[in-house]
This record gives C-alpha cells, sequence and structure tokens, in this order.
C-alpha cells in the first residue's frame, strides 16, 4: 500500500484515511470532495519506477505506485489494459481511441469499481452499494458477482435494457426505482451512510477515481510517452473528467511525462449542468438543473463532482462543450461507419465533440487528440434503433439488387 | 507466409492454394470441406519457436507461425488475447473460463473475420460477403469498416437487436432476408461465388477455422502449457469446435504440448444437427433437420462443417451433448450469478454442459475443465428479459425495505 492523504478541494484542509471517511464534513458533500494525495517526491526518486517496464496490455493494476489499494478479484486482471487505435479521422491525422467497451462489464466504470471492492475488503467492509445511471451499478455488480460481499445497487427505473439485464444477471439486489438519477442517487446515498455500507458512488468514494485515472496512463503508455495536445471525454457526473486530469498530472508531476494534455468535456446539449457551472466562472458552485438526453450515462442534472471537474479541466487549458441528441446519434452512427467501433451514447460524444471543434477551428488539424470512449454500443442499442435501417427483403429481392 | 497445402476431410486430396478455391470440388461444399495443412515438421524444428516467449495478452497474431496471412488492419491487434479466468465451479476446481466476448466486436467470430479481411487484401479481392446468424456477420462488417473494401451481409430477418444493430452503424450493406439461416446461408453462398466476392463463410473458406484455433493456442499458453481434459464448447455450424481440435491437435504435433482435450460440443435440444449425425456415427453423412432454439448462433439445423466437426471431436476423444432452451437459459444466469461473466445464450452452453456432465458423472470433480465463452450476453438481452425481474421500487418501498 502506498502512503497517502486525502485533501479536500475546496478548504485544502488534509485528512488521514479511515474507514467511513468520505468527504470534508465542513465544506459537504459536493464542495469538500477529497483528493488522494500520494508522496510523489519520493515516488519520483524510486528508482526501480525508472527502471519499469510498462505493458500496454497489462490491467490498470500495473500502475500500483501510484493507487490506493491491490488487486484481490478474479476478473481484475483484465481491468484496464484496454485498446487504443490510431486513426486518421475527419482530416486530423493520427487520432487516438481509447476504447473501453472490451472491459469485463464493457465500460470505463470497471476501472473505478475494482478500486471499490478490494477497498471494501481492505476495510472488511462486506456490503457494497451503489446509484448509478446503469454502468457504474452493473460493473460493481458483476465484478463483486464471485465474492462473498453483497451488493445494493440503486438505479432509475428506466436505465437501457442492456444495463438493467447486467445487473439482475449478476445476482446483486437491484432497487429500480422510480426518478430520476439525482433522487435515486440522493436516496441511496442517505440510506447507504446511514446504513455503513461501502460507498461505490465515484464522486463521494475519492479511491474511486484513482481507479479511473488509469486511463490516462494507458493512454501515454500506449501513445509511447507522447502526450496527446487534446482528449476529449464524455461528462455526467464530472469524475472521469477529473480522473483523466489527475492521470496526467500525476505522471508529469512523478517526472514520466512533460505535459498535461488540454481536456475538454463534452456534455449534453439537454443537460449541460458542469459546462454551466463552468461557463459561469469561479467560484465554482454546485449546481441543479432538469433535462434529458438520448446518452443516460451523462444524463446528469446534480453533477456530484463539478467542483474537482471544472477547477481540473481549467487547470488543463481546456474546457466543455456540448452536443444535441441528434448530433450524439450522428457520431455513435460515423464513428461506427469509419472506424468499426460501436460506442454507447455517451462513449461516442468524443467523436462529435471533435467533429464540432474542427468546423469551429478550435482544433487544427494538426493537433492530435485522443478521444475516450466509455462504454460499448451494446449496452444501449435501442437508443439507435429508430435511425438504423430495419428493412426486410425477400430472396427474390435480393437477387434482384445483384442483377446486372 | 508460412507454406501450406490444402487437404480435402473427406478424400484426402491435396491442393495448392489458390483464390475462388475453397472446396474439394469431387466431393462437394459439405463433404469436400479442406484442412490447411503446414509443413508442421519444420515448424518443429525451428530453433527460433522453442525460445519463442508467448505474451498472455498479446493479439491471435502472435501465433503467425501457424497462420495464413499477416495482419494488416486497424483492429487486429485487439483480437484474440482475450481473458481466461480461474474458477471454483459446480464443485470442480480450477475450471478455466475463456472468454470472447471482449473481442473487437464482442464475439469469437473476430478470430476468422479477421484472417477473412487480411486474406482478402492479399488476393487482391475488394468485396466481402458473409451469411451469418449474426456473430460472424458483425464480426466481419465492424472489422472490415475502416477498410476500403466492400461488405455483404446476408442475415435472417429475425436475429437479435443488438447484432442486427452492429451491423448497421457498421456501415455494411445489409440484406435482412425473410427465411431461416440455412436459406440465407445458401442464398448468399450461390451469390458470392457467382460474383467472386471474398467468402467470409468460416465453413467453406478453411482459411477462417485458422483464425478461430487460435483461440485453443490461447488456453495453452494462459494456463502455463498445462492442456485442460477437457473443453467445452457451443456448436453450431461445427466450424468452431473443429477450430479448437486442430489448434490443440498444431500445438502437440509441433512439440509444445503432449496431449490433446477431449472436446465436448454443446448443441441445443430444438436443433441438435451435429449431435444426430455423431450419434448415427461413420461414416459422418450430412444433414439437415428443422427446429429452433434461443441460442441464435447455434440455430443451425443444416450445420457445414459438420464432417470435420464429427471427425475431429471424435479423434480427440470427445462427443457431443445437448440443452434444452430452459437449461440454456439457467446457464447464462447461474453463470452470471456465479462468476459475473454474461455470456449470450451460445456462449453460456459450455457451463449448462458442465453442470449436465458433472451429474451424469461424466466429469468429476477432480477433472480440469476449460469452458469457452464465444459471445457477450450484451448481444442478445433479449435471450433472458422473461426470465429476469423488471420489478421497479418507489423510494417508499426501498426505504422499507431496510427499515430494522
Amino acid at each position: 500500500m502506498n502512503y497517502y492523504i486525502l485533501r479536500c478541494i475546496t478548504c485544502r484542509k488534509e485528512f488521514n484515511p479511515r474507514p467511513g471517511l468520505y468527504y470534508c464534513e465542513e465544506c459537504g458533500k459536493i464542495m469538500g470532495t477529497l483528493e488522494v494525495v500520494y508522496d510523489y517526491e519520493s515516488i519520483k526518486n524510486n528508482a526501480a519506477l525508472k527502471e519499469k517496464k510498462f505493458n500496454k496490455k497489462a490491467s490498470m493494476f500495473q500502475f500500483d505506485f501510484l493507487l490506493p489499494t491491490k488487486p484481490k478479484l478474479k476478473l481484475d486482471d483484465y481491468v484496464g489494459g484496454t485498446p487504443m487505435y490510431k486513426f486518421d479521422l475527419l482530416g486530423v491525422k493520427d487520432v487516438l481511441i481509447k476504447y473501453d467497451g472490451s472491459n469485463p462489464s464493457s465500460s470505463y466504470k470497471d476501472r473505478a469499481s475494482a478500486i471499490a471492492i478490494n477497498k471494501a475488503i481492505d476495510e472488511g467492509n462486506d456490503i457494497l452499494f451503489c446509484a448509478s445511471t446503469g454502468n457504474a451499478a452493473s460493473s460493481l455488480a458483476m465484478l463483486n458477482a464471485h465474492t462473498d460481499m453483497k451488493t445494493y445497487i440503486f438505479v432509475p427505473a428506466a436505465i437501457p435494457d442492456g444495463k438493467r439485464t447486467q445487473l439482475e444477471i449478476s445476482g446483486a439486489e437491484v432497487m429500480a426505482v422510480e426518478g430520476t438519477y439525482d433522487e435515486v442517487y440522493d436516496l441511496s446515498l442517505e440510506l447507504g451512510l446511514k446504513k455503513g455500507w461501502y460507498c461505490r458512488h465515484a464522486a463521494i468514494n475519492p479511491y474511486l477515481l484513482e481507479g479511473k485515472k488509469t486511463g490516462a496512463f494507458e493512454i501515454i503508455i500506449q501513445n509511447d510517452f507522447q502526450v496527446p495536445d487534446y482528449v476529449l471525454i464524455g461528462v455526467g457526473d464530472g469524475t472521469v473528467v477529473s480522473s483523466l486530469y489527475k492521470g496526467f498530472w500525476e505522471f508529469k508531476e512523478i517526472g514520466l511525462t512533460d505535459k498535461v494534455p488540454k481536456i475538454i468535456g463534452v456534455q449534453a446539449e439537454g443537460i449541460p449542468a458542469i459546462k454551466k457551472v463552468f461557463d459561469k466562472g469561479k467560484p465554482y458552485k454546485p449546481i441543479s438543473i432538469e433535462g434529458s438526453t438520448v446518452a443516460d450515462s451523462i444524463s446528469v442534472g446534480k453533477p456530484r463532482d463539478v467542483i474537482k471537474a471544472c477547477t481540473y479541466v481549467e487547470a488543463s487549458g481546456g474546457y466543455f462543450i456540448s452536443l444535441t441528441d441528434d448530433e450524439i446519434i450522428d457520431a455513435i452512427k460515423e464513428l461506427g461507419k469509419i472506424t468499426g467501433i460501436f460506442a454507447e451514447p455517451a462513449g461516442a460524444v468524443p467523436y462529435g465533440g471533435l467533429k464540432k471543434l474542427i468546423y469551429e477551428e478550435k482544433i487544427s488539424k494538426s493537433d492530435t487528440v485522443c478521444l475516450v470512449i466509455t462504454g460499448n454500443g451494446l449496452k444501449d442499442v435501442n437508443a439507435v434503433k429508430d435511425s438504423i435501417s430495419k428493412t426486410t427483403l425477400t430472396a427474390e429481392e435480393v437477387i434482384k439488387r445483384f442483377e446486372e
């Protein structure tokens, strides 16, 4: 285990880690989210690290020198180490596509769930809980299925079929609740903290971001330590976008790279909560808006990691943009057609974002860009069902089609 | 490129490879399927191979010394190298679970499609075609999306939503035809061979089995060259089961292992075509039966690789069994609950098969067993939708659930 402390994102007060400590009570659940702070100086001076051979396909636990727990689960060895492809896209040469749909539960969220479950084991807790738009829940439920620990899942009743099915198949106890993600979140958090269950809410539990940041580490090592100019990623609660910044920053801090990319958070125009906060400027304040989007994974009106997200994205020199649902659906289809990669709606928004920023001449064709695709399109095939062909042909029609 | 010849599975006549040669014309499309035969003696004596360090996560092209083409596609580096997990299942210690749902298109079929597309490039063909129950088609369409080559896909109109969506997203030209897989297959084969398109029918084109056999190579290297006693796999057309035998046999032939496992082909009771042929005994004869099953990927009444499948499974000392649809659905759910792995119906049948064979005392608890899970459950969430909970709760009901 590495030495680390926890630090409040707002008042900067430092805490020693202890079970049940998830946020700075003085600043509250949203303003007082905590950062995990390692002893970067000693990591930087560690001779073994300088010699370390990274493996482009190893699990995220190869980065154990910057993680708060060790792998103990059956599926840990295949969390992370996900594909990165290089494509010439939209005139930009060498667009890196980091595809996290190949994780065990088919989304980026496995990186956080693996940390949560291993941490719960460390702390001797035997119940985990999670509220989720779908991916975090199915990820926790599936990675935890083989352990003796219980999983309580709280989701809005309207989550996509694929995600609900994953949950039920895993044997978790699923509370599919009438209401929005934000309502379900509050309900579960109140209940879970009162009961003392281990919290797999990425915006509350500071350790989960530690798992998510490994995506940034992998982008670096898979691109042979060339840090891209821009990284684009979908944003809901704000944890994944925050985690990318922290990952890039940490590798720079320990001397493995010399820059942090501009991080562009892509939201849905129907519910662009964090973008609103960011655009309004500092001091960043929590927000609660209503709205909706086809991209269920980023349909969040009351983002919990909004302070970190705004602070980190600003530090990177990046910003937030938003896409309409039509642009999101088009992004899924174009990305699939050009690359063969099928992304769930929230996973395709980085492609739509790139298209928009090229059009607006904010990203130039000589920039190097990385798109982070957070989930497999099979998670939510209904999202595109109205915009794809369902034509059926007879044998005769097929023969006629190819007659010359 | 390695030196190899083609040999008829029935009359043993040998052929030099040439574009358009897919089967022995004297014996016909089914009796005359061809085997790719390498110069095993010279491979065995190759000093470099003896020193070769295999990588448990490398793509299937690390086995290029036994493949008929080289990787040239953007997605090739992530085809194969899929997870293998070890679980204590049903009282059997160390059940190996080879999970191919993490391939680029989320199924085993990518191993064959990667070969097909690379071979088509070698031969200068610029159109590929495929008839499929779904996975082979979506695999071909997705891996080929980024190339300049055209993809014509022929599928029964009734394929699961997930697979149809993958096809449409990839930009392939999809002919969704009224009729069974067997009818669509015949239609496409007649058309495709007449037109000279490159054939991605695994039971016709002998090279495709070469891709599929890499699953066996990976089971061997991921289990540190300990060959299991039994390998169980779902069977439709018969190519995957044949490929496993060939893979295990080839590693033995070149001196890397000393045995071939007993291969158990698991079919659906609703349409157990190959099992019928096998149980009737030699000489194996093609068959055409009607029937259906929830496991769409193995819903094949007129299996094309039946001769190879029966011949190889017999040579391994294995046999075929079948499961009812209820047993298949139960297998999906139990596997998910115990391991967290979500398999499509045809991918879960090895688990159901193991359960059956333990019950019948044909597999003992001290045997080492490998289950090959060929596809991600997200491919076909509807298959289990009637047997999982869809309960919705109100917030009040949730609070009550946890009151003491």
